[in-house]
């Protein structure tokens, strides 16, 4: 089980020469999904080697620019590009009109199915679940309609304690789908052998947060309690608190309490304002009261195994 | 009088690292364009430092993504810069509420006035006109309905020959305006002093023509017929003259055949295909039929005086 994050854009707002906005791409127990995507994200996806047709699901937290104004792009190179696969996009309701009227006007040639799953719900829901991961959405408060996504993997079967499952010459290989299930075995004799003394338990499930947009919200805490990755919105430095209140963003400081409150094992902060040209002064506020903190740049990779 | 082309972006379809989509800046007697608008353009004019608050006419040539997908996030930014400046888009019909609905979705706050000019006209049209520039539009042949343009300084007040008209005592200066808009003089005596024997030609005034994308298509030769500046597509060469057809594009032999019968000064060939990652082929092959050729390619500035 790993979990790898690469971060593509992580500036907020204007895009500029090397501020690029949101997008992040995330392989997860096998399955890769694309997480915002503001302008530009196509290249850098090219610039940082994201394979395009690894893509199949992309989750839109808010419908402002900075975090979506590249999908039509994007959804416009999936067409030049010949793809076949369903494409399935989440986000915020209007995100289907918004991205087929573009598609119209501009006669893209899409050929592959394009799914919407529009979202409306002010609390946490279930948006996606395969035989490997689950997404959950995580409501944020922002100026527009905005989720955070929760990525969890999903518990792998337990694993087979050989060396003490041989002692038992009834148990046969037949059994050990079972044994992995978490089932007892049964010897002729009617003894009972538990199951944790056949097998050992998996490894934990790896969980990723995303949160971008907000406010401070505390309520987000109990949704991303213990993640192993939290990425949580930075725009300002607590200098500009207030700035961060009126405007719906988080200080650094802010970010960190939220990571504190949750446990999460490492805060990755981004969404940095581009009044601050030392992003280094993010980190040090955030870890006034959380240690582990690491600053999202464009290209940077983080890798839980 | 002077003319200065910025090349933004000059490659055709999807953006690549590299590669960036068609922008073009343009400077024309003391007047400021920004033609086609790819995505990732407002990072390409940062970087080719296209000073933001210059640009209060946009032209767009069609909606494929490659010419507009870079328009919305341009006219956002616009709006996070308090813009207070009327920004005029010139483009195909259906422009309008591409933008709109977009800016309506996103709560983009764009406070300055934005007004659409809507282009459905199939014959060349004035749409543009100050005391500095015309633009006229140049139809092309497209898969979706497209025009090029034609940027046109206009003719300058003649200069005033200052030795000849102090050779007569009875010129004040308060007679210069009349001379400079070429009337003739009229001594007291009757006598006429023809207004070319006081004045001077003023410089001819310059012109650029504008055409992406287009199947060669040589009735535009009549509109942009000795321009000094023509930016002719082409996307293939002639080993792929087919696929021009098919696509509604030409070959660099095709845009040196419209050079030529334009008698322009200067043809700067663009919209390469990714397919050759050569691009010197395209200038060799238009030279071929015309010899004043130059490749288009991010950052290159063309000067006209």
């Amino acid at each position: 089980m790993s979990l790898e994050l690469t971060i593509l854009g992580c500036h907020s707002a204007t895009p500029r020469v090397n501020a690029h906005p949101t997008s992040q791409y995330l392989e997860i127990n096998s399955r890769h999904f694309l997480i915002d995507c503001g302008e530009g994200t196509q290249r850098q996806m090219r610039k940082y080697k994201v394979g395009f047709s690894k893509i199949n699901h992309i989750f839109i937290s808010h419908l402002h620019g900075d975090h979506f104004f590249g999908l039509i792009g994007l959804i416009s190179t999936f067409g030049i590009l010949n793809r076949e696969k369903t494409l399935h996009v989440y986000g915020p309701k209007g995100i289907k009109k918004l991205i087929e009227i573009q598609l119209e006007y501009s006669k893209s040639h899409v050929h592959f199915e394009l799914v919407f799953h529009e979202l409306n719900s002010k609390k946490s829901e279930l948006i996606f679940e395969d035989d490997k991961v689950f997404v959950r959405t995580i409501p944020l408060d922002h100026r527009v309609y905005t989720n955070g996504f929760l990525f969890t993997e999903k518990p792998k079967l337990r694993n087979l304690n050989i060396s003490e499952i041989k002692k038992h010459s009834e148990i046969e290989i037949c059994d050990y789908n079972n044994l992995k299930t978490g089932k007892d075995f049964i010897l002729s004799n009617g003894e009972i052998l538990k199951n944790d003394s056949l097998t050992l338990d998996p490894p934990k499930p790896l969980s990723y947060a995303y949160c971008s947009d907000t406010s401070y919200k505390p309520s987000i805490v109990e949704i991303i309690a213990e993640s192993d990755l939290l990425y949580h919105e930075s725009t300002f430095l607590s200098d500009r608190e207030d700035l961060a209140k009126k405007t719906k963003h988080s200080t650094a400081l802010q970010a960190g309490k939220i990571a504190k409150q949750a446990s999460v094992k490492q805060l990755l902060l981004g969404h940095y304002s581009s009044r601050y040209s030392d992003t280094s002064l993010f980190k040090k506020e955030a870890q006034q009261v959380f240690n582990s903190v690491e600053l999202a740049e464009a290209g940077l990779k983080v890798k839980i195994d």
